[in-house]
């Protein structure tokens, strides 16, 4: 059975920014507004993050409600974890996702300085220093045969779809723009020589590329 | 938690009709060309009875990608079972199904002919004659906190969305006119007073109705 590799939910301005320069603790996306972005994925019924019950449960929700389908593994980028560079000066602070962080599952956060593994919940954080095909590796093991989500940002995505690593992208493109940042893309069609590719316009805004390997 | 009564999946005409007349054991369909209207679920990766390798991943992959999602039993019409009318002269005869059928779950088909329970495989098959508030309440206890799959076809839809017992509906809809069968509606919207409407055009060319409770 083929582990897939697949970036789930992932959102991008008009302008193809993961997230705007200047992040912080207080501003995880930086400059751009996480409420512009993640709208959509957050209205559903399926999200997450959602903690009251409702939501809606058209084309977005099947999106969300995808989510943890077979995922057995994360792979993120430092800055999905945190907004520190450089070496770690507080390992008490574990990082953006709360006591119970939304994956489930262990998670393998990639950067130079590596700090020992710690769970909260049932989501174990692993810190690697490794190149892609190998934190790949590490994470089909760890996923025990299911799939392994790519969890961004836009940098980390972009350094496993150069080393021909994804198999399926789900990308929402958000009508606003940011200007400056993280970049995923210039335009969605950059990938049209190595993917097949819907585009799917929701009734709520955003535009869904569902990219999958030719 | 809520458990839901999902239609997922369920293919009608551009007229509204989910099967044509003068179904037989060799045409579930009756005179309409069963390809014609399963094309699009069968071109992807993730359709139940897909059986070598490969297929699509892309938004009609979403869709068959959620068919068993959190689902604990099925709710089918008598006809989704079998061809047969009145009393059952064969009980040697165990449906449409095959050996290794799609449901993995209880099943209830609605009949007003009973017949024992069976087994195949890891689905079980019950016959039950009796209104659909009852059916269901049957189906939800068999699913153990899961959601219920309604199975179809057109007229027990029908007859569920009648007693308002539905919660959410896919319905894709194919570009293909059959004239005469078993009719789901006139038109899509006739749903619009009682539930959200999302319209999702696929590059499949059938069009997706996802419906959900307001």
């Amino acid at each position: 059975m083929t582990q897939l590799l697949k970036v789930q939910n992932f959102t991008v301005s008009s302008d193809g920014f993961g997230a705007g320069e200047n992040q912080s603790l207080e501003r995880p996306f930086g400059d751009a507004d996480p409420g512009a972005m993640m709208f959509w994925a957050g209205a559903t019924a399926s999200w997450p993050n959602r903690t009251d019950p409702g939501g809606s449960r058209g084309l977005d929700d099947y999106l969300t409600r995808d989510f943890a389908h077979n995922i057995g593994a994360e792979i993120m980028g430092r800055n999905k974890f945190g907004p520190q560079r450089g070496p770690w000066h507080d390992h008490e602070w574990q990082g953006w996702w709360g006591d119970e962080p939304p994956f489930h599952t262990p998670v393998f956060v990639m950067t130079h300085h590596v700090r020992p593994s710690f769970a909260l919940s049932d989501t174990t954080f692993h810190f690697v220093d490794d190149e892609p095909a190998v934190v790949l590796e590490k994470a089909r093991e760890a996923a025990q045969g299911r799939d392994v989500r790519l969890g961004g940002g836009a940098t980390t995505i972009r350094q496993f779809l150069d080393a021909g690593l994804v198999d399926t992208l789900h990308v929402a493109v958000a009508q606003v723009q940011i200007g400056a940042g993280t970049r995923l893309w210039n335009s969605p069609d950059e990938l049209d020589d190595r993917f097949h590719h819907d585009i799917v316009p929701s009734p709520s805004g955003v535009t869904h590329h569902l990219f999958w390997r030719r």
